[in-house]
């Protein structure tokens, strides 16, 4: 298997434009919103594990992930540049951790307060997915600062983890309810060089649907949490989104570990399940909020879209690492789609405010009684009884820049577009350019590469390159002139996307897109009552400049379909010429809780003498 | 309040054309189908209240009503024709609710076995609901068949009640859970002539939400019962869509008996609100399973709709009673409305299974996973743990000649359409139609009526009388001729019917009609994915016999979107001319699970150039 290196987020600094600017929020606010939240709801005190009977506040079995995605981002920011206050709180947090630790290594707030002769015998109590996440919070904080304690410590945990689970086999269970200790031990056997730790992730993924001492999930079954068969043999996303993402993730980091074509095969047939049947044009994922799940195909509900951000987020990982097997335009393209739509708008312009799930419609008069049995949420909150999504938009905005390179030998390959620039083994290889805003990218190479493939995003219809290329799967080969400098322009007209028509509720409606954004009206910027806006099939759209990070907001010109009077009437299409606002769909519902719809009705041209 | 006089069903014969063979096989099979369900669930042994704990088969709550409304539904059919199979097993089940009645005239199987202590102590536990069926039971018997035993019977425990709940105010509750026992009060007091039933049940009406002693359904809230206020106050339908139907039809009873203003009003208001705001174009009502309930204004869904067999039937028998208020075309409109669509809807074309619920769109890919919270039932059964609909349906279709007309004076008012011949005060009314295959009505009146006055039909835009007609509040009064024959002609062409914008998931789209009857389109008929097929605005259609109770059914040329290939792509809107086919939805589900939709879009004419 043709593996590619990837090149990680803290050798590409992004120097302006719309990355940049989130980033900055994200520093200078989502950080400390997000400690001040999990403070206020005594997450950091759990880390103490002094609680005992009797007492307020007693911690959760997911609290330590929380805590620990935390840390993560921290470390991430403090990558790309030192914050002494945010290093100082993220060291108190791991002071409590280390020195809490149990003497063989072991270390979880929950068990070791509240049910210390319980530990491992709970498959679905979160357990490894803690102690995953606090795994991978040690080696990006080590990265971050060269400080090795916490790294050491989580050694010692993994060390254990290896010993009671792949030795031993004395645990209560085979692998975890919820997957992520296993993509957090490739992670550690990168960082630390020790081989034992990939071993156990891919005895964890081997054993996954294939053995005969995990129970299902209690209350959703098997498929939950992919459990339903091995591994290597699954063929459509099933179960719990977040899990499917991360154990997914971890098959496609086997995949490249140990150049294992079954693997990779699995990963190609999960991620062409999931980006050609079931996720949402925001990169959106887990259409229900039963069991927060993947349905089936086609099954794109919009009013009940669960599509939770940590389950978008998830898919960003497992194609990030399917760009490590080979450069396939798809995988860049998905990361694409989910961090300009589906994991951005899970966090509101000002960074304080989180969404868990991610609505494709709202229509607030439905939520005034109980009638409908789901319906999204309507507002943005700052903190969850289960507040997984907001540190995990944290260290996702902290490391986008994850996904904007891979290499092998001489070739470079250039997937996402931002002003920036890297250091890839002494190349300096920059971009300058005001994308997504606009189009064109000027990418200098100097160095080593001789050849760079750039990606043609999967939305773009027209483009032009300053030097002659070839096409393959989706990336544009050229070899490098004398200057390094490759001038790629991406014609971003505002454009409007269909769906399959097995997507039910889609069929005769658009999604407007500018380039990878994915656009939506809200009711304030249309009178209201979206059902009855229609564009046409021949509209043309204006952009206007906006303060929304930069990109445009875009007007078109549509039709409002006239109501009948009383409740039924006979059929009369009366429709009158209105103007229609679009905006990005990151930025919807951070003016007040308003209808919003990801879709658009669409009249069509059609001969009327047939 | 001027009131008007119904003529009752068994004072109208239906002689030919669609109802008499719907009544046909609601006589040879239904009568029989719904007693044999009923037989083997135990429900008519329950009657012998001998049910003790560690027995099989525990007496539910609502047996009673089952068997009680089987009872009247056959009554139904022995007043148009004697059947001495069905008489015998009525008087079987009659004898054992006589012999096992308790001496102060308590009967209820469930109380009397399970818990004869704890007689009305409960408020949800549907015992008057219970007591209300039989006593409208015995009152349809003894109209039916002569016989005064059960009726006496009912009168006594009538009289209980009265003593219990009006004279010493003594159970634990001041008005049922369920609603139902008012409007059988007011019944009784019709058959016996006695004024304290009405007297209970005025103060049944009265005390609703309008009293100490009743709580909130501990699970649904006080709207569930109608108890939020006083009933006078109300302005829209809410709660269970069965129990507003039942004691909204209670309150027009009180407001006929009593001439009671104020009641009348909160009626018209209630009714108003019902079909110009909550109730689906097959006449359905409560759109929601969750609590069986209306929601509030406009909130129609389709794939999610509710509307219970026995909600649409409620609001027949609300509806019937305004009628005794006023002629005023909107309701008999609804009774049509839901005589030829909601209610019929709820029972096989065979006769022996029943729908509960009623969907407006099924699509069979959405129910292999369970990601939608709620769907539809795709198919009827014979019957239900709850099986409130099929003796429902039973004894509506025996008796829905009861809203065929009403009198005043020498003003005959003709509500509804079909072959038949009544019997009014000596007056001979016969209609000679096919309605609803056909549009043509030919009446003929003989005896004491000087004036007629014939509904137009809401639905109809165009026809034509025989005699000249002044139109008022729906009607078209003619004079009588001498001959008293009058013709009626009622434009029947297919029309496309639209829904006000606010139901958000019909906005673009129409329901064919063929006069009364809304059709749909199944799966078999149009190569599947309904959701892609589009009629267009100037469609033309042509109808086509059918063995579907004599009426049409309906073909149309439309179009089929074709489909992007992949999830998603840029818009491109490609038709392809398709024949489509419409069947009537009363008929729809009687071929196996399909596919099935009410609503079709509808490609509009527009002006491009705009």
């Amino acid at each position: 298997m043709a593996d590619y290196t990837a090149l990680s987020f803290d050798r590409v600094h992004i120097t302006g434009g719309f990355w940049k600017r989130r980033q900055e929020i994200n520093r200078a606010v989502t950080a400390q919103a997000v400690y001040d939240r999990f403070s206020d709801t005594h997450r950091f005190d759990a880390l103490s594990c002094r609680w005992h009977d009797g007492m307020e506040y007693k911690p959760h079995i997911f609290w330590d992930s929380d805590v620990a995605k935390w840390i993560e981002g921290v470390a991430y920011l403090l990558a790309e540049e030192r914050d002494e206050h945010l290093e100082a709180l993220c060291d108190e947090a791991i002071a409590q951790i280390l020195g809490n630790q149990a003497a063989d290594g072991y270390f979880n707030s929950y068990y070791l307060a509240v049910a210390p002769d319980e530990r491992f015998t709970e498959r679905e109590n979160h357990e490894l997915y803690c102690a995953g996440h606090l795994i991978e919070a040690a080696c990006a904080y080590f990265q971050a600062t060269g400080k090795g304690e916490f790294l050491a410590a989580m050694r010692r945990y993994a060390d254990l983890i290896y010993r009671i689970f792949y030795v031993e086999r004395s645990a209560a269970f085979a692998t975890p309810g919820h997957p992520e200790i296993e993509l957090a031990l490739f992670k550690l056997a990168d960082v630390t060089g020790e081989e034992k730790y990939a071993e156990l992730a891919k005895y964890f993924l081997d054993a996954r649907g294939n053995n005969e001492k995990d129970i299902a999930n209690p209350a959703w079954g098997a498929p939950y949490n992919q459990s339903h068969k091995p591994l290597k043999d699954q063929t459509a996303a099933a179960g719990h989104a977040v899990r499917a993402g991360y154990i997914y993730s971890a098959m496609a980091d086997e995949a490249s570990h140990f150049s294992d074509a079954e693997y990779g095969a699995a990963c190609e047939r999960l991620f062409e399940n999931i980006t050609e049947r079931q996720m949402y044009i925001t990169g959106g994922v887990g259409s229900t909020n039963i069991g927060e799940a993947f349905t089936g195909d086609w099954d794109l509900p919009n009013l009940t879209s669960y599509a939770e951000t940590c389950a978008a987020i998830s898919m960003v990982f497992f194609a990030r690492r399917m760009l490590k097997l080979r450069p396939d335009s798809r995988y860049a393209d998905t990361v694409e789609r989910i961090m300009y739509n589906g994991a951005l708008s899970g966090v509101s312009l000002d960074g304080k405010k989180f969404f868990y799930s991610n609505a494709m419609e709202i229509d607030p008069h439905l939520y005034a009684h109980g009638g409908r049995a789901y319906l999204q949420s309507t507002e943005r909150a700052e903190v969850f009884d289960c507040s997984c999504c907001p540190p995990n938009v944290l260290r996702f905005i902290a490391s986008v820049s994850d996904s904007f390179y891979t290499y092998r030998g001489d070739t470079l390959i250039v997937h996402q577009f931002a002003e920036s620039s890297a250091d890839i083994l002494g190349a300096a290889v920059t971009q300058e350019t005001s994308y997504p805003a606009d189009g064109e990218v000027k990418i200098r190479v100097s160095g080593k590469f001789r050849t760079a493939a750039i990606r043609v995003p999967g939305w773009c219809s027209s483009f032009a390159l300053s030097v002659p290329y070839m096409l393959k799967d989706g990336y544009a080969y050229v070899d490098l002139p004398e200057s390094g400098e490759v001038t790629v322009k991406f014609d971003m007209s505002p454009q409007m996307v269909e769906a399959n028509v097995n997507v039910r509720e889609n069929t005769g409606k658009a999604s407007l897109m500018y380039g990878p954004i994915v656009y939506c009206m809200e009711g304030k910027d249309n009178g209201g009552d979206l059902q009855s806006l229609f564009l046409t099939e021949d509209a043309s759209f204006t952009t206007e400049p906006s303060d929304v990070l930069g990109v445009p907001i875009i007007k078109a010109k549509g039709f409002r379909r006239r109501s009948c009077e009383g409740l039924y009437a006979p059929l009369s299409s009366q429709f009158e010429p209105v103007g229609m606002t679009f905006i990005p769909y990151f930025a919807y519902a951070n003016r007040g809780v308003d209808e919003m719809t990801v879709w658009t009705k669409v009249l069509p041209k059609y001969d009327h003498a047939d």
